[in-house]
């Protein structure tokens, strides 16, 4: 959440991000702790009253992790009542030393819209907003335990990645531009959350008809090398 | 847009729907014309400040088609710049006397949740809001030029519907509860906007084991009575 003044920013309406990287073996996602607090969050922000809503996610994921024209996509608007929690945002301003009264604002009902993000892990030094200590990458099975309904907006951009899996966007995002197979099953199986036959995944993927196959990658005994895959443009 | 008292509404933030209806042969969508402006747009409303967002585009679904428990799902939320159009909310407002001064809520930017609803036609009557002469179904293909981005959502809503046809939920809300093949491919036709061979399309649906096979529609000759299908449950 940046800069904090009352008139610049649309009332009432936040976005959130589930920035989601794979370290090669597990997948994360990026989440904040508040200073002073214990209350760790999805990286998020608010909406200027002369900006557009993409382009205020845009820039809050371009602001945490250095990236731009990144993979980042709306998947759903949370509205509920029950995500409305006053004081958790109250805790967070005076953890942060700031007004309540000037920034009432900020307690009050947020709606939210949720995007998630596709990014290259290696290429990542992320940087925690204002009103935090720090940001830090968490295995998706493995989060602390996050406010409002910052888990269940987690769980659904896992609804949403699964079944994005034969979209090409998930693999050309989150590998780098070459792979082995066994690397690109350990992001399906990490999606998943379920290991998979290298013989069935394999003849799946070929399938799809989405991969181009390159020289192999030689370490060690040659025999053994694997092919080096990419997705097709 | 039901009330229109400023204390009552989240400001800047609205639903728009884009209700489907099938007639036996062309996909349709509601349509309303606002009073003494011929201005056409979404059918849609404002977000009370203490009700859930999928409550208030449900209430709001249920008043123009006196439906309850149909099939309504967020799609995207549209938050451009350029969508803002003060001048035509201030054209809606004067051509129902209602005072700007009063609504100048209204004709503040908003950020719109855009949902997609897909009813059964037969069962409907429309009906129009407070600010509205009429509502009315509107061949998707045929539609009257729409206000601020409306077009836009509605494509945008076609393109989800394409990407769903192979979801179950797409037939079973916009056709009876039993139809011939020849039914459930004109449905087909008309949200991918072309014809079909009725061999393939036959084929495809079987082999998606989505369907049960019921007794034969017998209508005038009883050897060409085609057969009934529903979908599993």
């Amino acid at each position: 959440m940046e800069n904090l003044k009352n008139e610049e920013f649309i009332h009432h309406l936040s976005y959130d991000s589930v920035i989601f990287g794979f370290n090669g073996k597990l997948l994360k996602i990026l989440v904040l702790e508040y200073h002073n607090t214990g209350l760790f969050a999805l990286p998020g922000g608010f909406v200027k009253r002369n900006q557009s809503l993409n382009e205020a996610a845009k820039e809050g994921l371009t602001k945490r992790t250095g990236l731009k024209n990144v993979f980042l996509e709306q998947f759903y608007t949370f509205g509920e009542m029950e995500r409305y929690d006053g004081n958790a945002m109250k805790h967070i301003l005076e953890g942060n030393r700031l007004d309540t009264g000037k920034n009432r604002w900020m307690l009050d009902r947020f709606i939210t819209v949720a995007y998630y993000a596709l990014i290259n892990y290696d290429k990542v030094t992320p940087v925690p907003d204002e009103l935090s200590d720090s940001i830090n990458w968490y295995a998706v099975d493995e989060l602390p335990p996050l406010m409002m309904d910052h888990k269940e907006i987690v769980e659904k951009a896992l609804e949403v990645l699964r079944k994005n899996l034969d979209r090409k966007i998930v693999g050309m995002n989150l590998l780098p531009s070459k792979f082995t197979m066994k690397h690109l099953q350990q992001v399906y199986e990490a999606i998943l959350g379920e290991d998979l036959r290298r013989t069935t995944f394999q003849r799946k993927m070929l399938s799809l008809n989405v991969l181009d196959r390159h020289e192999k990658l030689y370490q060690g005994k040659a025999h053994k090398a694997p092919y080096l895959y990419s997705f097709k443009q």
